[in-house]
Protein backbone atom coordinates (compact mmCIF):
# COMPACT_ATOMS: atom_id res chain seq x y z
CA UNK A 1 0.00 0.00 0.00
CA UNK A 2 0.92 3.40 -0.41
CA UNK A 3 -0.26 6.16 2.03
CA UNK A 4 -0.39 9.84 1.38
CA UNK A 5 -2.04 13.42 2.87
CA UNK A 6 -3.32 15.49 0.87
CA UNK A 7 -4.96 18.92 2.21
CA UNK A 8 -4.18 22.15 3.38
CA UNK A 9 -0.96 22.57 5.92
CA UNK A 10 -2.54 21.38 9.01
CA UNK A 11 -5.98 19.91 7.70
CA UNK A 12 -4.29 17.26 5.47
CA UNK A 13 -6.49 14.03 4.85
CA UNK A 14 -5.73 10.42 5.10
CA UNK A 15 -5.66 8.63 1.00
CA UNK A 16 -4.42 5.91 -0.20
CA UNK A 17 -2.48 6.20 -3.41
CA UNK A 18 -3.25 3.44 -6.44
CA UNK A 19 -2.82 3.50 -9.88
CA UNK A 20 -2.01 7.23 -9.94
CA UNK A 21 -5.32 8.08 -8.05
CA UNK A 22 -5.56 8.98 -4.22
CA UNK A 23 -8.91 7.83 -2.40
CA UNK A 24 -9.31 9.69 0.81
CA UNK A 25 -10.09 7.45 3.67
CA UNK A 26 -10.58 10.20 5.97
CA UNK A 27 -14.07 8.74 6.72
CA UNK A 28 -12.50 5.58 8.70
CA UNK A 29 -9.43 7.19 9.94
CA UNK A 30 -8.36 10.51 11.93
CA UNK A 31 -4.90 10.93 10.17
CA UNK A 32 -1.65 8.81 9.71
CA UNK A 33 -0.23 9.46 13.30
CA UNK A 34 0.85 7.68 16.09
CA UNK A 35 -2.01 6.12 17.41
CA UNK A 36 -3.38 5.35 13.44
CA UNK A 37 0.23 2.83 13.21
CA UNK A 38 0.21 2.15 17.29
CA UNK A 39 -3.83 0.74 16.72
CA UNK A 40 -2.72 -1.39 13.77
CA UNK A 41 -4.34 0.58 11.08
CA UNK A 42 -2.30 -0.38 8.39
CA UNK A 43 -3.59 -3.87 9.15
CA UNK A 44 -7.32 -2.34 8.91
CA UNK A 45 -6.62 -0.26 5.73
CA UNK A 46 -5.55 -3.60 4.35
CA UNK A 47 -9.17 -4.82 4.35
CA UNK A 48 -10.47 -2.06 2.20
CA UNK A 49 -11.10 -1.29 -1.87
CA UNK A 50 -9.57 1.85 -2.19
CA UNK A 51 -12.55 2.53 -4.94
CA UNK A 52 -14.89 2.40 -2.07
CA UNK A 53 -13.73 5.70 -1.40
CA UNK A 54 -14.25 9.19 -2.73
CA UNK A 55 -11.28 10.12 -5.29
CA UNK A 56 -9.89 13.50 -3.96
CA UNK A 57 -6.60 15.80 -5.09
CA UNK A 58 -5.01 18.89 -4.29
CA UNK A 59 -1.46 19.67 -2.03
CA UNK A 60 0.26 16.86 -0.84
CA UNK A 61 1.24 17.08 2.82
CA UNK A 62 4.43 15.37 4.80
CA UNK A 63 3.01 11.45 3.93
CA UNK A 64 2.70 11.09 7.72
CA UNK A 65 1.44 13.33 10.65
CA UNK A 66 3.39 14.86 12.49
CA UNK A 67 5.88 12.31 14.49
CA UNK A 68 6.91 12.30 18.06
CA UNK A 69 10.89 12.83 16.13
CA UNK A 70 12.61 12.63 13.20
CA UNK A 71 15.99 10.97 13.84
CA UNK A 72 18.33 11.07 11.56
CA UNK A 73 21.43 9.24 11.07
CA UNK A 74 25.02 11.16 9.55
CA UNK A 75 27.49 10.46 7.66
CA UNK A 76 26.09 7.22 6.26
CA UNK A 77 27.46 7.08 2.60
CA UNK A 78 31.42 6.78 2.78
CA UNK A 79 31.53 9.13 -0.46
CA UNK A 80 29.43 11.69 1.38
CA UNK A 81 31.71 11.26 4.55
CA UNK A 82 34.78 12.31 2.08
CA UNK A 83 33.48 15.37 0.50
CA UNK A 84 32.53 16.97 4.03
CA UNK A 85 35.88 16.23 5.02
CA UNK A 86 34.59 13.87 7.97
CA UNK A 87 35.97 10.18 8.59
CA UNK A 88 33.80 7.25 8.17
CA UNK A 89 32.10 6.92 11.61
CA UNK A 90 32.93 3.74 13.46
CA UNK A 91 28.91 3.81 14.79
CA UNK A 92 26.01 5.84 13.38
CA UNK A 93 26.00 9.70 14.21
CA UNK A 94 22.77 10.56 15.40
CA UNK A 95 20.59 13.99 15.16
CA UNK A 96 17.45 15.32 15.72
CA UNK A 97 15.76 17.07 13.14
CA UNK A 98 12.51 19.43 14.89
CA UNK A 99 9.07 18.25 13.65
CA UNK A 100 8.32 21.49 12.90
CA UNK A 101 10.49 21.10 9.31
CA UNK A 102 8.30 18.33 7.96
CA UNK A 103 6.82 19.65 4.75
CA UNK A 104 4.94 18.34 1.77
CA UNK A 105 6.87 16.53 -1.14
CA UNK A 106 6.32 19.64 -3.26
CA UNK A 107 6.61 22.65 -0.64
CA UNK A 108 8.29 25.58 -1.31
CA UNK A 109 11.80 25.57 0.37
CA UNK A 110 12.19 28.58 2.57
CA UNK A 111 15.57 29.74 2.69
CA UNK A 112 15.89 30.94 6.56
CA UNK A 113 16.74 34.81 7.38
CA UNK A 114 20.16 35.47 6.58
CA UNK A 115 20.72 31.85 5.64
CA UNK A 116 23.60 31.83 2.44
CA UNK A 117 23.82 27.76 3.21
CA UNK A 118 20.80 26.32 2.83
CA UNK A 119 21.55 22.45 1.12
CA UNK A 120 19.90 19.73 -0.17
CA UNK A 121 20.35 15.78 0.88
CA UNK A 122 18.23 12.88 -0.75
CA UNK A 123 17.26 10.01 1.80
CA UNK A 124 15.61 6.95 2.72
CA UNK A 125 13.40 7.50 5.72
CA UNK A 126 12.13 4.64 7.47
CA UNK A 127 8.48 4.76 9.21
CA UNK A 128 8.63 3.11 12.87
CA UNK A 129 5.45 1.20 12.49
CA UNK A 130 5.21 -0.23 16.52
CA UNK A 131 6.92 1.05 19.92
CA UNK A 132 10.70 -0.04 19.64
CA UNK A 133 12.88 -0.22 22.98
CA UNK A 134 15.96 -2.30 22.88
CA UNK A 135 15.58 -3.87 19.83
CA UNK A 136 17.62 -6.42 18.09
CA UNK A 137 18.83 -5.94 14.00
CA UNK A 138 17.53 -9.75 13.83
CA UNK A 139 14.08 -8.31 14.72
CA UNK A 140 14.16 -4.72 13.37
CA UNK A 141 12.30 -5.23 10.65
CA UNK A 142 8.70 -6.05 13.17
CA UNK A 143 9.31 -2.90 14.08
CA UNK A 144 8.94 -1.22 10.45
CA UNK A 145 5.54 0.23 9.16
CA UNK A 146 7.64 0.76 5.41
CA UNK A 147 9.43 3.87 4.00
CA UNK A 148 9.60 7.40 1.80
CA UNK A 149 11.43 9.93 0.40
CA UNK A 150 13.14 13.11 2.45
CA UNK A 151 15.19 16.16 1.53
CA UNK A 152 16.61 16.20 4.64
CA UNK A 153 17.31 20.11 3.85
CA UNK A 154 20.41 21.63 5.84
CA UNK A 155 21.72 24.98 6.33
CA UNK A 156 25.28 24.47 6.87
CA UNK A 157 26.70 27.80 8.71
CA UNK A 158 23.65 26.91 11.24
CA UNK A 159 24.96 23.17 11.58
CA UNK A 160 28.43 24.13 11.24
CA UNK A 161 29.56 26.93 12.11
CA UNK A 162 27.39 28.23 14.95
CA UNK A 163 28.56 26.23 18.01
CA UNK A 164 28.10 22.43 19.38
CA UNK A 165 25.21 19.87 17.89
CA UNK A 166 23.89 20.15 14.27
CA UNK A 167 20.27 20.73 15.40
CA UNK A 168 20.27 24.38 14.79
CA UNK A 169 20.48 23.81 10.45
CA UNK A 170 18.48 20.72 10.55
CA UNK A 171 15.32 22.13 12.13
CA UNK A 172 14.47 25.23 9.86
CA UNK A 173 11.22 25.56 8.94
CA UNK A 174 9.99 23.33 5.79
CA UNK A 175 13.26 21.70 5.75
CA UNK A 176 12.25 18.24 5.61
CA UNK A 177 9.56 17.21 3.10
CA UNK A 178 8.92 14.09 3.30
CA UNK A 179 6.31 12.02 0.41
CA UNK A 180 5.04 11.49 -1.98
CA UNK A 181 4.16 8.70 -0.33
CA UNK A 182 4.21 6.04 2.26
CA UNK A 183 4.85 2.45 0.84
CA UNK A 184 4.23 0.01 3.06
CA UNK A 185 7.78 -2.49 3.52
CA UNK A 186 5.99 -5.01 1.12
CA UNK A 187 5.96 -2.62 -1.23
CA UNK A 188 10.09 -2.88 -1.38
CA UNK A 189 11.32 -5.74 -2.45
CA UNK A 190 14.56 -4.82 -1.28
CA UNK A 191 15.03 -1.84 0.46
CA UNK A 192 18.87 -2.23 0.19
CA UNK A 193 18.85 -1.66 -3.67
CA UNK A 194 17.35 1.47 -4.49
CA UNK A 195 18.49 4.28 -6.95
CA UNK A 196 18.35 7.71 -5.82
CA UNK A 197 18.79 10.91 -7.41
CA UNK A 198 18.83 14.78 -6.60
CA UNK A 199 19.00 17.60 -9.51
CA UNK A 200 18.78 21.44 -9.02
CA UNK A 201 18.05 23.56 -12.23
CA UNK A 202 18.03 20.40 -14.09
CA UNK A 203 21.48 19.26 -12.86
CA UNK A 204 21.89 16.05 -11.47
CA UNK A 205 23.88 16.66 -8.13
CA UNK A 206 23.17 13.58 -6.33
CA UNK A 207 22.77 10.17 -7.57
CA UNK A 208 23.64 6.73 -5.63
CA UNK A 209 21.64 3.69 -4.55
CA UNK A 210 20.83 2.32 -0.56
CA UNK A 211 23.52 -0.59 -1.26
CA UNK A 212 26.02 1.99 -0.17
CA UNK A 213 24.39 2.91 3.25
CA UNK A 214 27.09 2.44 5.98
CA UNK A 215 24.71 0.98 8.44
CA UNK A 216 21.98 -0.62 6.91
CA UNK A 217 17.96 -0.30 7.55
CA UNK A 218 17.98 -3.29 10.77
CA UNK A 219 20.94 -1.93 12.18
CA UNK A 220 20.02 1.81 11.97
CA UNK A 221 16.10 0.47 13.49
CA UNK A 222 18.51 -1.71 16.37
CA UNK A 223 21.06 1.03 17.27
CA UNK A 224 18.64 4.04 17.58
CA UNK A 225 16.48 1.76 20.02
CA UNK A 226 19.46 1.07 22.46
CA UNK A 227 19.58 4.92 23.06
CA UNK A 228 15.95 5.71 23.05
CA UNK A 229 11.97 4.65 22.80
CA UNK A 230 10.91 4.82 19.27
CA UNK A 231 7.18 5.36 18.83
CA UNK A 232 4.52 4.40 16.04
CA UNK A 233 5.19 6.83 13.01
CA UNK A 234 8.31 7.92 14.44
CA UNK A 235 10.45 8.62 11.63
CA UNK A 236 14.50 7.93 10.81
CA UNK A 237 16.08 9.13 8.09
CA UNK A 238 19.34 6.94 7.05
CA UNK A 239 21.76 9.87 5.77
CA UNK A 240 22.55 11.07 2.10
CA UNK A 241 25.19 10.04 -0.51
CA UNK A 242 27.79 12.44 -2.30
CA UNK A 243 26.96 15.30 -4.20
CA UNK A 244 25.82 18.04 -1.35
CA UNK A 245 26.09 21.79 -2.36
CA UNK A 246 28.91 21.80 0.82
CA UNK A 247 30.92 19.00 -0.96
CA UNK A 248 31.86 21.79 -3.99
CA UNK A 249 34.57 23.86 -4.45
CA UNK A 250 33.45 26.53 -4.21
CA UNK A 251 30.33 25.32 -2.49
CA UNK A 252 26.73 25.93 -4.17
CA UNK A 253 24.31 26.71 -1.83
CA UNK A 254 20.27 27.49 -2.73
CA UNK A 255 19.14 30.36 -4.14
CA UNK A 256 15.35 32.01 -4.36
CA UNK A 257 14.16 30.64 -7.64
CA UNK A 258 16.21 27.01 -7.76
CA UNK A 259 14.23 24.14 -8.60
CA UNK A 260 15.24 20.99 -6.32
CA UNK A 261 13.98 17.49 -7.73
CA UNK A 262 14.75 13.92 -6.38
CA UNK A 263 13.75 10.79 -6.40
CA UNK A 264 14.10 7.36 -5.13
CA UNK A 265 13.42 3.74 -6.81
CA UNK A 266 9.53 2.75 -6.02
CA UNK A 267 9.07 6.38 -3.58
CA UNK A 268 8.23 8.58 -6.14
CA UNK A 269 9.77 12.25 -6.54
CA UNK A 270 9.46 15.89 -4.80
CA UNK A 271 9.84 19.06 -6.31
CA UNK A 272 10.46 21.96 -4.47
CA UNK A 273 11.04 25.71 -5.53
CA UNK A 274 13.27 27.86 -3.11
CA UNK A 275 11.82 31.10 -1.98
CA UNK A 276 12.95 33.71 0.34
CA UNK A 277 11.88 33.95 4.17
CA UNK A 278 8.89 36.71 4.37
CA UNK A 279 8.27 38.02 7.54
CA UNK B 1 -1.11 29.61 38.85
CA UNK B 2 0.38 26.18 39.19
CA UNK B 3 -0.35 23.59 36.96
CA UNK B 4 0.06 19.74 37.38
CA UNK B 5 -0.79 16.66 36.00
CA UNK B 6 -2.00 13.57 37.89
CA UNK B 7 -2.51 10.04 37.26
CA UNK B 8 -0.86 6.86 36.39
CA UNK B 9 1.57 7.01 33.21
CA UNK B 10 -0.16 8.04 29.78
CA UNK B 11 -3.49 8.88 32.01
CA UNK B 12 -2.54 11.99 33.59
CA UNK B 13 -5.13 14.47 34.55
CA UNK B 14 -4.73 18.25 34.25
CA UNK B 15 -4.87 19.83 38.04
CA UNK B 16 -4.44 23.08 39.32
CA UNK B 17 -2.18 23.04 42.91
CA UNK B 18 -3.10 25.16 45.26
CA UNK B 19 -1.99 26.10 48.81
CA UNK B 20 -0.70 22.75 49.23
CA UNK B 21 -3.82 20.57 47.41
CA UNK B 22 -4.24 19.25 44.14
CA UNK B 23 -7.58 20.32 42.17
CA UNK B 24 -8.76 17.60 39.07
CA UNK B 25 -9.34 20.08 36.02
CA UNK B 26 -9.86 17.21 33.59
CA UNK B 27 -14.24 18.46 33.35
CA UNK B 28 -12.90 21.13 31.49
CA UNK B 29 -9.74 20.32 29.63
CA UNK B 30 -8.11 17.25 28.24
CA UNK B 31 -4.80 17.98 29.02
CA UNK B 32 -1.86 20.64 29.34
CA UNK B 33 -0.94 20.08 25.67
CA UNK B 34 -0.33 22.06 22.97
CA UNK B 35 -3.96 22.96 22.26
CA UNK B 36 -4.72 23.60 25.52
CA UNK B 37 -1.72 26.23 25.38
CA UNK B 38 -2.63 27.37 21.46
CA UNK B 39 -6.02 28.27 22.60
CA UNK B 40 -5.88 30.01 25.61
CA UNK B 41 -5.79 27.65 27.88
CA UNK B 42 -4.11 29.37 30.47
CA UNK B 43 -6.49 32.33 30.64
CA UNK B 44 -9.85 30.55 30.89
CA UNK B 45 -7.82 28.46 33.62
CA UNK B 46 -7.21 31.75 35.30
CA UNK B 47 -11.15 32.29 35.46
CA UNK B 48 -11.86 29.08 37.83
CA UNK B 49 -12.33 28.51 41.68
CA UNK B 50 -10.05 25.60 41.99
CA UNK B 51 -11.68 24.92 45.01
CA UNK B 52 -14.87 24.08 42.70
CA UNK B 53 -13.25 20.91 41.34
CA UNK B 54 -12.21 17.99 43.07
CA UNK B 55 -9.73 17.21 44.96
CA UNK B 56 -7.05 14.51 43.85
CA UNK B 57 -3.81 12.73 44.72
CA UNK B 58 -1.62 10.22 43.30
CA UNK B 59 1.47 10.15 40.76
CA UNK B 60 2.97 13.26 40.04
CA UNK B 61 3.33 12.99 35.91
CA UNK B 62 5.21 15.63 33.83
CA UNK B 63 3.47 18.84 34.41
CA UNK B 64 2.89 19.52 31.04
CA UNK B 65 1.62 16.69 28.40
CA UNK B 66 4.61 15.45 25.83
CA UNK B 67 5.42 18.25 23.51
CA UNK B 68 6.64 18.53 20.08
CA UNK B 69 9.92 19.10 21.67
CA UNK B 70 12.37 19.37 24.38
CA UNK B 71 15.21 21.63 23.05
CA UNK B 72 18.19 21.81 25.69
CA UNK B 73 20.42 25.00 26.07
CA UNK B 74 24.46 23.13 26.57
CA UNK B 75 27.35 25.00 28.88
CA UNK B 76 25.11 27.46 30.12
CA UNK B 77 26.65 28.14 33.31
CA UNK B 78 30.38 29.36 33.10
CA UNK B 79 31.51 26.79 36.19
CA UNK B 80 29.57 23.72 34.29
CA UNK B 81 31.75 24.57 31.51
CA UNK B 82 34.46 24.83 33.07
CA UNK B 83 34.21 21.05 34.89
CA UNK B 84 33.87 19.43 31.84
CA UNK B 85 36.52 20.73 30.27
CA UNK B 86 34.90 22.70 27.43
CA UNK B 87 35.17 26.39 26.46
CA UNK B 88 32.52 28.93 27.52
CA UNK B 89 30.06 29.19 24.46
CA UNK B 90 30.34 32.21 22.18
CA UNK B 91 26.59 31.31 21.70
CA UNK B 92 23.65 29.17 22.72
CA UNK B 93 24.99 25.67 22.05
CA UNK B 94 21.40 23.45 21.30
CA UNK B 95 20.49 19.59 21.66
CA UNK B 96 17.03 17.71 21.83
CA UNK B 97 15.59 15.52 23.86
CA UNK B 98 13.82 12.93 22.74
CA UNK B 99 10.43 13.59 23.98
CA UNK B 100 10.23 9.89 25.42
CA UNK B 101 12.04 11.15 27.51
CA UNK B 102 10.06 12.59 30.00
CA UNK B 103 8.69 11.32 32.93
CA UNK B 104 7.02 12.48 36.24
CA UNK B 105 9.27 14.72 39.21
CA UNK B 106 9.34 11.48 41.31
CA UNK B 107 9.33 8.62 39.30
CA UNK B 108 12.49 6.34 39.14
CA UNK B 109 15.49 7.10 36.88
CA UNK B 110 15.83 4.15 34.88
CA UNK B 111 19.79 3.25 34.40
CA UNK B 112 19.96 2.41 30.73
CA UNK B 113 21.20 -1.30 29.72
CA UNK B 114 24.82 -1.70 29.74
CA UNK B 115 25.29 1.89 31.20
CA UNK B 116 27.55 2.91 33.75
CA UNK B 117 27.55 7.03 33.56
CA UNK B 118 24.07 8.15 34.03
CA UNK B 119 24.72 11.26 35.71
CA UNK B 120 22.45 14.15 37.12
CA UNK B 121 21.76 18.20 36.15
CA UNK B 122 19.73 20.05 37.84
CA UNK B 123 18.00 23.16 35.35
CA UNK B 124 15.41 25.48 34.63
CA UNK B 125 12.92 24.92 32.03
CA UNK B 126 10.94 27.07 30.06
CA UNK B 127 7.35 26.01 28.63
CA UNK B 128 6.66 27.90 25.36
CA UNK B 129 3.05 29.41 25.73
CA UNK B 130 2.62 30.57 22.04
CA UNK B 131 4.12 29.98 18.46
CA UNK B 132 7.70 31.61 18.39
CA UNK B 133 9.53 32.19 15.66
CA UNK B 134 12.22 35.23 14.87
CA UNK B 135 11.11 36.51 17.83
CA UNK B 136 13.05 39.13 19.57
CA UNK B 137 14.79 39.83 22.84
CA UNK B 138 12.54 42.32 24.20
CA UNK B 139 8.97 40.53 23.01
CA UNK B 140 10.62 36.96 24.17
CA UNK B 141 8.51 37.24 27.35
CA UNK B 142 5.46 37.67 25.63
CA UNK B 143 6.54 33.57 24.28
CA UNK B 144 6.63 32.56 27.85
CA UNK B 145 3.86 30.24 29.59
CA UNK B 146 6.03 29.85 32.74
CA UNK B 147 8.90 28.10 34.35
CA UNK B 148 9.49 24.49 35.78
CA UNK B 149 12.30 22.25 37.35
CA UNK B 150 13.80 19.48 35.45
CA UNK B 151 16.46 17.13 36.22
CA UNK B 152 18.34 16.83 32.04
CA UNK B 153 19.92 13.31 32.95
CA UNK B 154 22.50 12.24 30.89
CA UNK B 155 24.46 9.36 29.66
CA UNK B 156 27.90 10.76 29.26
CA UNK B 157 29.21 7.31 27.78
CA UNK B 158 26.40 7.60 25.21
CA UNK B 159 26.73 12.03 24.92
CA UNK B 160 30.58 12.07 24.81
CA UNK B 161 32.26 8.72 23.45
CA UNK B 162 29.61 7.79 21.15
CA UNK B 163 30.31 9.67 18.02
CA UNK B 164 28.86 12.63 16.59
CA UNK B 165 26.18 14.77 18.39
CA UNK B 166 24.57 14.74 22.39
CA UNK B 167 21.60 13.34 21.43
CA UNK B 168 22.09 9.35 22.13
CA UNK B 169 23.27 10.35 25.89
CA UNK B 170 20.24 12.83 26.53
CA UNK B 171 16.97 11.37 25.52
CA UNK B 172 17.11 7.48 27.40
CA UNK B 173 13.55 6.70 29.04
CA UNK B 174 12.55 8.24 32.25
CA UNK B 175 15.50 10.85 31.70
CA UNK B 176 13.73 14.22 31.60
CA UNK B 177 11.58 14.57 34.97
CA UNK B 178 9.39 17.34 34.67
CA UNK B 179 7.63 19.51 37.50
CA UNK B 180 6.05 19.00 40.45
CA UNK B 181 4.39 22.05 38.73
CA UNK B 182 4.29 24.04 35.86
CA UNK B 183 4.67 28.00 37.50
CA UNK B 184 2.85 30.19 35.54
CA UNK B 185 5.08 33.14 34.72
CA UNK B 186 3.43 35.85 36.79
CA UNK B 187 4.40 33.84 39.62
CA UNK B 188 7.92 34.10 39.48
CA UNK B 189 8.87 37.78 40.33
CA UNK B 190 12.65 37.28 38.88
CA UNK B 191 13.35 34.19 37.11
CA UNK B 192 16.72 35.06 36.97
CA UNK B 193 17.45 34.83 40.95
CA UNK B 194 15.97 31.40 41.64
CA UNK B 195 18.83 29.23 43.98
CA UNK B 196 18.73 25.49 42.75
CA UNK B 197 20.24 22.91 44.30
CA UNK B 198 20.82 18.99 43.97
CA UNK B 199 21.65 16.02 46.31
CA UNK B 200 22.41 12.65 45.64
CA UNK B 201 21.96 10.40 48.87
CA UNK B 202 21.17 13.45 50.39
CA UNK B 203 24.90 15.10 50.19
CA UNK B 204 24.86 18.42 48.10
CA UNK B 205 26.14 18.35 44.86
CA UNK B 206 24.85 20.98 43.21
CA UNK B 207 24.46 24.75 44.05
CA UNK B 208 23.64 27.42 42.29
CA UNK B 209 21.34 30.36 41.07
CA UNK B 210 20.16 31.30 37.97
CA UNK B 211 21.85 34.74 38.27
CA UNK B 212 24.98 33.07 37.23
CA UNK B 213 22.94 31.81 33.14
CA UNK B 214 25.18 32.69 30.36
CA UNK B 215 22.49 33.41 28.10
CA UNK B 216 19.34 34.47 30.00
CA UNK B 217 15.59 33.61 29.93
CA UNK B 218 14.73 36.10 27.14
CA UNK B 219 17.94 35.29 24.65
CA UNK B 220 17.52 31.56 24.75
CA UNK B 221 14.14 31.67 23.63
CA UNK B 222 14.53 34.41 21.03
CA UNK B 223 17.88 32.48 19.83
CA UNK B 224 16.08 29.26 19.44
CA UNK B 225 13.40 31.12 17.37
CA UNK B 226 15.89 31.91 14.54
CA UNK B 227 16.65 28.37 13.52
CA UNK B 228 12.88 26.55 14.41
CA UNK B 229 9.44 27.29 15.30
CA UNK B 230 8.58 26.90 18.96
CA UNK B 231 4.87 25.58 19.65
CA UNK B 232 2.95 26.09 22.94
CA UNK B 233 3.62 24.12 25.12
CA UNK B 234 7.32 23.02 23.79
CA UNK B 235 9.89 22.98 26.30
CA UNK B 236 13.50 24.51 26.65
CA UNK B 237 15.89 23.65 29.44
CA UNK B 238 18.14 26.21 30.22
CA UNK B 239 21.86 24.47 31.41
CA UNK B 240 23.02 23.24 34.18
CA UNK B 241 25.73 24.39 36.95
CA UNK B 242 28.73 23.13 38.69
CA UNK B 243 28.65 19.07 40.58
CA UNK B 244 27.40 16.97 38.15
CA UNK B 245 29.02 13.50 38.43
CA UNK B 246 31.33 13.74 35.49
CA UNK B 247 32.96 16.92 36.58
CA UNK B 248 34.59 15.12 39.57
CA UNK B 249 37.74 13.11 39.87
CA UNK B 250 37.43 10.46 39.27
CA UNK B 251 33.87 11.07 37.81
CA UNK B 252 30.62 9.96 40.07
CA UNK B 253 27.55 8.55 38.40
CA UNK B 254 24.55 6.73 39.31
CA UNK B 255 24.00 3.64 40.73
CA UNK B 256 20.70 1.54 41.53
CA UNK B 257 19.62 2.39 45.15
CA UNK B 258 20.62 5.63 44.78
CA UNK B 259 18.12 8.52 45.63
CA UNK B 260 18.26 12.40 43.76
CA UNK B 261 16.60 14.60 45.46
CA UNK B 262 16.55 18.16 43.23
CA UNK B 263 14.83 21.63 43.79
CA UNK B 264 14.34 25.26 43.13
CA UNK B 265 13.11 28.60 44.63
CA UNK B 266 9.19 28.72 43.52
CA UNK B 267 8.88 25.58 41.65
CA UNK B 268 9.45 22.92 44.05
CA UNK B 269 11.15 19.42 44.38
CA UNK B 270 11.81 16.65 43.23
CA UNK B 271 12.87 13.23 44.12
CA UNK B 272 13.63 9.88 42.16
CA UNK B 273 15.22 6.67 43.20
CA UNK B 274 17.91 5.19 40.46
CA UNK B 275 16.91 1.44 38.93
CA UNK B 276 18.91 -0.38 36.78
CA UNK B 277 17.01 -1.32 34.04
CA UNK B 278 15.01 -4.70 33.17
CA UNK B 279 13.63 -6.02 30.45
Amino acid sequence: MKLARIGEEGAEKPCIYQDGTYYDVSSRFIDFNESFFQQNGLAELAQLHPSDFPVISGRLGSCVARPSKIVCVGLNYADHAKETGAEIPKEPILFFKSTTALSGPNDDIIIPKNSTKTDWEVELAIVIGKKASYVSEADAYDYVAGYCLHNDLSEREYQLERGGNWSKGKGCDSFAPLGPYLATKEEIKDVHALNMWLDVNGKRFQTSNTNQLIFNVPQVVSYISQFMTLLPGDVISTGTPHGVGLGFNPPIYLKPGDVVTLGMDGLGEQKQLAKAYQG
